[in-house]
């Protein structure tokens, strides 16, 4: 049995904030949870992503499956103090990496069977190995394996996807799982409504502590990604915190609120970050961009994170010509502390009723299907 | 006339402890500066290198120079201010620069013209461009531009040298300088005693606010090395900072120290620390090595550091085999902390009078002729 608590404490139609207690800490819902692939956050230090309002990181099963491996993990006290977070933390399965990174070699009812994007060995990595992993990595929650098809996949496809990830579900319930881990399922199904609709059923009646909707945001058209996530989120539990996993953009945040989501991960902060892509109230800034090279401004007036507090877009754009690394650091801690301000920020508009026009804001600041930002670039 | 105070404050022998007021703040001597060429030491925070116990850091007018340019960082008002400092600094004048990173086209009395190893335009850099830049950028210590023969050189070459580095001195005396900037001369002279000891002597009569030995440890014999900077140091004026440029390597320190100088810089703790080399009193280690793969314990027991006060050999060894720019980050922030506590340590030998004993243990940890580290790879 899981120590997770959640628990609802305020409600607007389909959306909800909440608070969530792991053996880490006590975390506000919505959440957005920045990623740290290999046990880091790239090129933040654990204190700096705390200090941006951060207290749920995600790390991956696959990639420290593959290096260094959970029983290093393990061994040297569990990937909380590995990393040195004091937060709480997420694995993911590895079931979406498997099928995106790994050279797929083979894919049955016992799991895959690929060659490893870092040296081309051959890897067995199935349910059984994915949980075990988790559970020696030690994550506050982890996830059961899963399988991910891409966009687009024939019903029948979405179908057997759904099949397997059930039976995987089912498997990993059946696991001995630490009672300071929390396991959640995964709903599948594609864009087809009544496979997501049995698949969230079928995931409801395992009675895990939390539910993530996977399979979204793999290319198909906004509008299906929209509709899914409603019908999917209205057939999971209301008393259990729901993830939509790898989400993401601003706006896309702000209408998985309102379908009922409460957890969100997403490397656009960061990987954006590292490109020089900073995101501001105003809209995203290039600060590669020649015009900031005098520019005195920090990234964005009024921000109070440790990049904004002390650093100029005219230094922050120096280094990024310079090739130094210290603009990773700078531009990702100002991201993280964006997502978190915003989290808040929509938070409060759920509260006070005003998030329709708070939609409608972000939309403008951050439009979906013009995905550019302030310098005119695509995001 | 410059605002900067030195004050001996105890000897032994040629060695001495001091203290060196700034407009920045007050630095205890002997000092150990670290190099951030590019407004920034790779890949650290400020306020993780003012944790380290640094309080003087260097940065190099030829670079910035070039890019950004000394006007960019005197709009965003000084480099203090755009690198968010809070310590003091010191800015190298490029005459190293130039002969070592940018392709000569021609060097008269006027200076250099040549190549930009950056975007290969062709580039004047002299005395007065090097000044002008300095007190642009606005540094508490900034140099004299000089040039720097390379080892070996004829007795010729390094009098012609030395001649244009007094003449270049005597331009830059002449010049306009902010009383919160102090200019330091820089001695050359190759490895000819008698050259060393006249341009010792004229520049001391040129009464700058300190002084540096340049054109060593550029590949001469230690054994030249060490007698050189003997020699240079007993005609330098005894109330004044003397600088050692460009070292180094432990035991180096010490044997500067025991030749009188007070203050030193090198890219040895920050570029050895990216390549996975840390130091610590029980020798340098490789971090790389796959012997740390599970080893729990910090880089080294009982250092303060940030480092080492939060992750384990095995974590840092696996963001270097994964390539996270989060591993040049710790090791650097260690091998900072590691030259601040051995200069204070070094300094408390000269206080307690057991120098010769510590420095028989430096040569022991960190031998100059056979510079290997604990893992047998050469230094």
């Amino acid at each position: 049995m899981s120590l997770l608590r959640f628990e609802v404490v305020h409600e607007y139609k389909a959306a909800r904030l909440g608070r969530m207690w792991t053996p880490h800490g006590v975390i506000e819902t919505p959440v957005f949870m920045p990623v740290g692939t290999q046990a880091t956050l790239k090129s933040v230090l654990p204190r700096d992503i705390w200090d941006t309002g951060t207290r749920l990181m995600l790390s991956n099963a696959y990639h420290l499956y593959l290096r260094p491996g959970p029983r290093v993990v393990k061994e040297q006290g569990g990937l909380h103090k590995f990393m040195n977070w004091q937060g709480s933390l997420l694995t993911d399965s590895g079931g979406f990496q498997v099928m995106s990174l790994g050279h797929m070699v083979s894919l049955t009812d016992e799991g895959a069977v690929f060659r490893s994007h870092i040296d081309g060995s051959l890897v067995k990595f199935g349910p059984f190995e994915s949980i075990q992993a988790q559970v020696d990595l030690g994550a506050d929650i982890i996830m059961c394996f899963d399988q991910c098809p891409p966009y687009p996949v024939t019903e029948q496809g979405a179908m057997e996807a759904a099949r397997r990830t059930l039976l995987w579900a089912k498997q990993a319930r059946a696991m001995d799982i630490p009672e300071i881990q929390a396991l959640f399922g995964i709903v599948q199904g594609s864009v087809y409504h009544g496979l997501r609709k049995r698949c969230a059923l079928d995931m409801a009646e395992l009675d895990f502590p939390g539910y993530a909707v996977g399979g979204l945001a793999v290319g198909e058209p906004k509008k299906e990604f929209y509709e899914i996530l409603d019908l999917t989120a209205e057939y999971l539990p209301k008393d259990k915190p729901r993830y939509l996993m790898g989400v993401g953009h601003p706006y896309d945040l702000v209408e998985g609120v309102l379908a009922g989501v409460d957890m969100f991960d997403c490397v656009l902060p960061s990987r954006n970050a590292r490109h020089g892509r900073a995101f501001t109230f105003q809209g995203s800034l290039n600060l590669k961009n020649a015009k900031y090279a005098s520019d005195s401004a920090p990234i964005e007036e009024g921000c109070d994170c440790l990049a904004c507090r002390g650093f100029s877009r005219s230094y922050i754009r120096h280094l990024f010509v310079a090739g130094e690394s210290l603009a990773w650091t700078l531009v990702t801690i100002h991201n993280l502390r964006f997502f978190q301000r915003f989290m808040q920020k929509l938070a409060s508009s759920i509260k006070d009723g005003t998030v329709q026009s708070y939609r409608d804001e972000i939309r403008r600041i951050y439009p979906v299907d013009m995905a550019e930002d302030a310098d005119g670039e695509r995001l």
